[in-house]
């Protein structure tokens, strides 16, 4: 009986089979892999790629963005970029119903498609954007204040690389049991029982990916395709000031659904109108069923007390901490934090806050350093990488808005800076916001100032009683206010096992005695697994089993034979 | 860095490596497997294992169950047998800060013994209880009223085929990734960037299982082993009126638990003073982060609504509906219904519910069928299976509680009974609370009566407009209240293919023109699912990998080498 759906193999399915099972071969490995490469080098992407990205960005701005959805006949223009420019970019905007409905209409014959046709598309429009993503990487950089280098690469390769890693886990979910299995169960002398079983991949309905400021794809990415290959169709709602991104991430996904002879409003941008609230009525949209969230512990908390009707998941803020016991490589532990604590002015969710160091000081290759000393060498590296304006921009790119220049401000007041922000002229976009890193010193008592987040260019180097009340306050502070990394350094390996064993009861993850080209704010798809959901800073991590597994179910129709 | 924690097999891994291979096999496959043989026969147990297990059981009655466990000197005593039997069993009383604290205390060393121990450990725990299936079985019997088979198969052998079911499923979860991950990334001239990587599966936290009076050891089994297997001590509160099966389970997992080095207070018995809500304070309490559920809409939204600190996973009520359109063997249709509903007198969760039908009749094998002939036909195979008291009582069990007899009484009240509930004198058992299954006719206008769940040996026989009428309402009332099976009966192939079409729409398991010796309440482990998670009657399916990856999270440590 039932004929029901078919799983055929969509064309596209073999076209991109390879880097399916390369893939999935990476998941279980979780070595070293990339689909996407992340040097933007002219050797790698060939002479006219970068200059034919920079222009089509260019064409989007100051316009309407091309986009054929349904909408109200609204326009919105929302963004502002960290770096100066103009961008005025105006999207059309739709109400929450008529997303919803028109994602709801998409949704059945994407579901009849099956795994193996979806997932092809899907892979198909990685491929889409990977062949666009200098266009993409302009977008990222002009509205999250990345440089380039970082907007190419965590904004275009790096989110790709996300996206492929969540689709593997989520096709691999899918796939784990047959479509179809015979059962015969033996009855004794008489014939055996034979049923015949199929079981139906259902989607939960339509998803809701709300995109944040800072990395507009790379934290967006996991969900969106996590969800469309599961077959729930998907609503875009980009942070306001970063819409172009997710914009030309809608626009080439549409595209290639087209194609493939799919509904292109299985994917849907949501731009919202300021004051508007459409992520919030989307959330609570009862045909909403799965909702991805990057951003503020406020609203994540909201989503996750309201949005009941749906699974929600979601990447808030937290305190990452850093325990410094010692090391047998003074200089290469500061010049690593002092990366780390530069990288995009201290603006990634991954960046360390709070540095646990000894009162008392530390042992060393370069002898006993004092507390200051060491507070000094992070902050001497910190400056030797954004002394030079042109290379350090390359670093710190801009400050992605006002909210981070208030927290700078805020901070000048709560301790003495062992290094303080400086304003740096950009000097080819003289509109550019930039600032330096501060390094503020606390003491360990100052609990109130460093059990909050300051998200920005902003870290402390506090002093403790000891490593072990440094371990007491990463068990604290991290056990309640969550944290996305952790690092430790040291030379005694009682100590690192004491360190791995708090990050443990606390659900970080940790990095142990980083001197050379890693570092604690950097997380390798197929390999690191971003956030745990296992302390407060997030819900889920990216990517695994359980970040996909909720988004669809099994529906199992049996008959005899 | 950071020895952490080790894998090295315990022996009991060795011990059952056969039998998990073969269940790893089983979830891939999804076809007939079984662990534990469902036959009670001598042949397969032995001779004196039926009295044994009798003997075993009697021995627990008017005492004090053997529980070495804290608690606060209390005792309680709250089973009431269906059968009339005097249980009086008397169970060591704790408070739910003390069974957390016994639990959050017994975790650490758990979590650190890795996935390898821990399923060895818990197949230890299965292989246990199958030694002492007999004596689990008259304790399911005679706290949940099932007849003996039943309650050997459903409470005994298919309970641990669920378990193992769950353990397997959460074994492949937990190792999907290696323990351990070298990590090398070329770094064009230089050395390769080298960082070896360590991935900890760290449980949630405290489990909470409330087991249901029904189906003590079935609905409970999945989520107890699939939250132990994965580093979680479980706190088992079972219902107060069937408190022994799960008495009877948690002293042989301490046993184990002991045996194998651990504390056993991994395993901890919640029973439940009237009156006290002893499940609600556990719920609610911050250390418990996982809670498994079987029971009330009511209760389950409950605790989905307010236990926000945990993951939730419930079982709740449903409209369990069977669509007659034609039939090409009208006496096997009504011989296999007929079964179902007589079968624990219709007090499974999965039981038939609202059985649409046609007003004017279908066609079958004999001619057509009117609507009250089609009725009749039911009726009379449940009839036939409960004309003679000895045998009828082996497929009826006894009624399980007052509020069924509540029901019974008030469903006289709604329509014409086909056929009227009998109250009958068990053969064995003079105390026994006996009836037979009522079949009442409503019409499909009567909406108020059938879209709501009457659990029990009660069900309806719906006149519908037509087919299309009967999917519209199987569309409306399982797409609002959800139900875990759905039957059709159709010679047309495009009936079947619209029925299928709703089912997935609502997300509902659904069985074809079953005649013979499979029945639609029943699903068999290792190849049915039991509920979806896709609507209102379940949030969770039993056994998928939705079911286990949210139980533990992956800690990640990574260093340089």
């Amino acid at each position: 009986m039932m004929a029901g759906m078919t799983d055929t193999p969509h064309p596209l399915h073999d076209r991109h089979a390879e880097t399916l099972n390369r893939a999935l071969t990476a998941i279980t490995e979780r070595g070293y892999w990339s689909a996407y490469p992340e040097s933007p080098s002219p050797r790698v992407y060939g002479e006219t790629a970068a200059a034919d990205g920079k222009v089509a960005f260019e064409a989007y701005l100051g316009g309407n963005f091309p986009l054929d959805q349904p909408g109200d006949g609204d326009r919105v223009t929302t963004e502002t970029s960290p770096f100066g420019v103009e961008l005025n970019v105006s999207y059309p905007h739709a109400t929450a119903d008529q997303l919803v409905a028109a994602a709801s209409a998409a949704l059945p014959a994407w579901r009849d498609a099956g795994p193996q046709t979806r997932v092809g598309v899907c892979l198909e429009i990685l491929d889409r954007l990977h062949k666009n993503i200098f266009e993409l990487a302009n977008a990222v950089q002009f509205t999250s204040g990345q440089a380039f280098v970082m907007a190419f690469q965590a904004g275009g390769a790096h989110a790709l690389d996300r996206a492929l890693e969540a689709l593997a886990y989520a096709y691999a979910e899918m796939t784990r049991h047959p479509g179809t299995a015979g059962w015969e169960k033996p009855a004794g002398k008489g014939d055996p029982l034979r049923m015949t079983k199929t079981f139906h991949v259902v989607p939960r309905g339509v998803a809701l990916v709300i995109g944040c400021n800072t990395f507009p794809t790379w934290n967006s990415y996991p969900g969106l395709f996590a969800s469309l290959v599961t077959g729930n169709p998907v609503v875009v709602k980009p942070h306001p000031r970063a819409v172009l991104p997710l914009a030309v991430t809608v626009r080439y996904a549409r595209e290639v659904l087209t194609e493939a002879g799919f509904d292109p409003n299985l994917v849907l941008l949501a731009p919202e109108a300021p004051g508007e609230k459409l992520a919030s009525t989307l959330a609570l949209h009862p045909a909403v069923r799965i909702v991805d969230f990057t951003g503020s512990t406020e609203y994540g908390d909201w989503l996750e007390a309201n949005a009941r009707q749906a699974t929600v998941y979601t990447e808030k803020a937290g305190l990452n901490t850093v325990v410094i016991d010692s090391t047998d490589d003074f200089t290469g532990m500061c010049r690593n934090l002092g990366f780390t604590l530069t990288l995009y002015s201290g603006q990634m969710c991954t960046t360390s806050q709070n540095i646990l160091i000894p009162r008392d000081g530390i042992d060393t290759d370069q002898g006993r350093k004092s507390f200051d000393e060491v507070a000094a060498g992070i902050a001497a590296a910190v400056d030797k990488l954004t002394a030079d304006p042109a290379r350090g921009v390359e670093l710190t790119g801009a400050i992605v808005n006002d909210g981070v220049l208030e927290r700078l401000a805020e901070v000048t007041k709560v301790g003495d800076p062992v290094l303080e922000s400086r304003t740096v002229e950009h000097p080819s976009f003289p509109g550019a916001v930039v600032r330096t890193p501060t390094v503020v010193k606390l003491d360990a008592s100052d609990t109130a100032t460093y059990s909050q987040e300051w998200f920005g260019p902003i870290s402390f180097a506090i002093a403790t009683d000891s490593t072990a009340h440094s371990l007491e306050i990463l068990r604290s502070t991290v056990g309640e206010k969550g944290a996305l990394t952790a690092a430790v350094y040291s030379t005694d390996s009682a100590v690192l096992d004491a360190t791995e064993n708090a990050a443990i009861e606390v659900g970080v993850h940790l990095s142990g005695n980083l001197t050379g080209g890693v570092f604690v704010n950097q997380s390798a798809a197929f390999s690191d697994f971003h956030g745990s959901g296992a302390n407060a800073a997030a819900n889920a991590a990216l990517t695994d089993g359980a970040f996909v597994a909720n988004r669809f179910r099994i529906v199992q129709t049996r008959r005899h034979g």
